[in-house]
């Protein structure tokens, strides 16, 4: 048994320093970097990737909105024709520096606002689909299961990846708790890595109101950004790892 | 006998148009396209791509520093690791619309201050050749003849491609006379056409001084962001072929 | 008899030129000036207020979403925290310039999707209100009557202004028809002028349909970034003073 | 006896946190508050200048070139046209926010590139002084002793304040050492602070081959942006109170 456990990298820019990028490549197999427009200056992403590179951890594009000072957490109304070319010459950009690197972008997991859009706003979720479908067929999508992003990549031929996140709340219906809900986010690593290990194995977990709920995951999410992030990582891991699942990409490295 | 005729495009951004791209591209052999940095959204740059792999205009990265209001035109003292990965950015962005466009960037144009400065700047002019040779070693490059970056180009084993200037002065010693000195900037088309048949055929033109030098080249550039660009380009265009020198880009297309 | 005439200006940036700011200001009585999040860098800023403060044109602020690319037409999900200090920010930074010219800002106009949101955004209407007050209570605030933002306004005790815009076609109820319907935009000088006339001597306009409505306003918007922007603005003008009804702002100059 | 204790905040950006600036605003008398070109952003800026006003520190523009993914460290070749109006324009912005904060920007500090330009580089140094006087004569300037930006703006009538870094290592003639060389940055809490009370009470320090040499400042300057920054203020802080210099700011706070 196995699954694959990603956290969004390359956070940074200039002198600010977010996450702990070489740490959690230890832990993770999948690293959705960042690709300049919400974050990430060029220096940083192509560390990020040579880091990935070396320890073998799968690359995907993480795309945004133009927005540094927001860090792509609201949302914009882009046309879809800004919208798919801002998407390809971000993947194309972070591509660039993923080859130098030796290696390649493998899949495209849109980022906040973004991401959060796309489970409904229409016009957005089929640029964002377009744009990878345009760039190459053959990358994979990570997204949350049952959003209409997905349900469209798939119709457009791409290979589809669900994605469980192990430490924000879910509600009894499984969409997410929003942010600024009180509980909206688990800070307990135990209770993390259990909702992992619950999720990994198909065994429902428990909504925000305590209902039973069965998440379908190809992936685990875990958050870069916080200041215990690398230790919410291992601990997932490890009980996984104790459970006899193994952490596995869902792509092929090189 | 053949020549090329590059000419800066793609320089619009958003709500802000500069020069005639379209009448442009149905002169010129080189598009030498803006990459987001000093100029160019993602938009306006797959529309170009599109606009030139149509007519089969051979597409460049014209790469500059990270400079939006100063549209690249000032020096900035970027380190040779930022320039390095700040080049391979732009030139895998847009690449990616190039091929999504059916075409590709075929060889690297470095743009205005960033264009003057590794004329003799070591460091800067040591980045943009590696980080070319680490895209891809198959990229020409477009520069002053006799300049530090073409010269380091040619010994990191890039195709080198020297290019006149159909619309500036030049002193004696052969080099640009500076934008703010008077009669810089030619504006004759008549003048200009005259130029560059001159250079095409490998006859001597006057420098600023009167001293006839000779400018060795295999492509002539004309600017695209002036009112009379267009008129221009067809000029030479026309004063060329009329002497039975037929413009042909240096780099394949497709 | 006397109306105010209001236009957009300084939205030039770095090396892109927009709109003929010396020219408009010869005809307008208020001018928007943008304050460096859509448009307009400093120095364009501080040169539109020295022209402005010479002809005795009133200054305002024309503060915007943070969006150069989407020159602020581009809805912004921004916080009310947010909001408040991005406007204060852009209406101290215009008022310094306006200054140095011997001026004031004597106005608040938001622009684009942001005029546009604050007719029925709450949020982000207080958020602008709040801004106003803080910075100035004696700034008079300028929008489209019976918006959301007027009337919040009004209630802090801010002077309000009411627009309407010449060349812009209206819905029976008296909203603006959106740009991207056909027939939104007028174009015909005479036709803006004629209805300018109406608009200022109070009598009905013919909605889209043919309806004719009764505006209500202060001042008369006409854009100042289309080609023929000049001669609309002057033909309004000619029209208005040929039935004796001058130009004269709403606010005082020095 | 007393002296001015001097750090650089507001220098978070959006999502990305630097330094602690609460605890920084309970050490130090002057705060240099970025203004939004090289970091901070409005909301920041507000919170900062709020917190100074209720903590009675006074409040400076650290202005600096329009350069966040360089953190302002990077010179930039910018016209004095240009400089002029981007410092009118941050310190307007930022003494908005002072103002909404019941306070004023009483000082003006360059930031990273721009400060070290303006030792010697005329043109960037006058366009600086200019922005100020234009700006508001009666704001101080604070800067290097010898500088030529201190002597220009010394000679336009501004009131001139000179500055001693703690944490750096000054070469025999008085001038820094540059940030890459070895020993350029010290650490330990101990030694700067030592170094604090000997400048203060006028004593020499040695320079960094060993020559005792004598520093003369009104202000002496604690980063902000290490992890260590608030112990080493305090211990600054202590230490001269020890020995029974105060602390007091050079301008009048309110």
């Amino acid at each position: 048994m196995h699954i694959d456990l990603n956290s969004d990298l390359g956070e940074s820019f200039g002198r600010w320093e977010l996450g702990d990028d070489e740490a959690l490549l230890s832990v993770v197999t999948s690293a959705n970097v960042a690709c300049g427009f919400h974050a990430g200056d060029p220096l940083v992403l192509r560390r990020v990737c040579e880091q990935a590179a070396r320890r073998g951890v799968v690359i995907g594009a993480q795309v945004g909105y133009r927005d540094l000072v927001g860090f792509g957490r609201r949302f914009i109304e882009v046309s879809p024709d800004e919208l798919v070319n801002d998407v390809i010459y971000q993947i194309g950009a972070l591509d660039a520096l993923a080859r130098v690197a030796g290696e390649r972008v493998r899949y495209v997991k849109p980022h906040g606002a973004l991401y959060n859009a796309i489970v409904h706003h229409e016009d957005q979720a089929r640029a964002v689909v377009e744009a990878v479908r345009l760039y190459d067929p053959d990358l994979a999508v990570l997204g949350l299961p049952g959003s209409l992003w997905l349900t469209l990549a798939e119709k457009a031929g791409l290979r589809v990846v669900r994605e469980a996140f192990a430490d924000r709340a879910y509600t009894p219906e499984g969409t997410l708790v929003p942010r600024r809900h009180p509980g909206a986010v688990l800070h307990s690593p135990e209770e993390i890595a259990e909702r992992c290990l619950r999720i990994a194995n198909g065994d429902p977990i428990p909504a925000i109101d305590g209902t039973p709920i069965r998440i379908t995951a190809d992936s685990l999410c875990v958050h870069g950004d916080t200041p215990d992030a690398v230790r919410v990582a291992e601990q997932v891991a490890q009980r996984l790892s104790n459970a006899g699942i193994n952490l596995k990409a869902f792509a092929h490295h090189r």
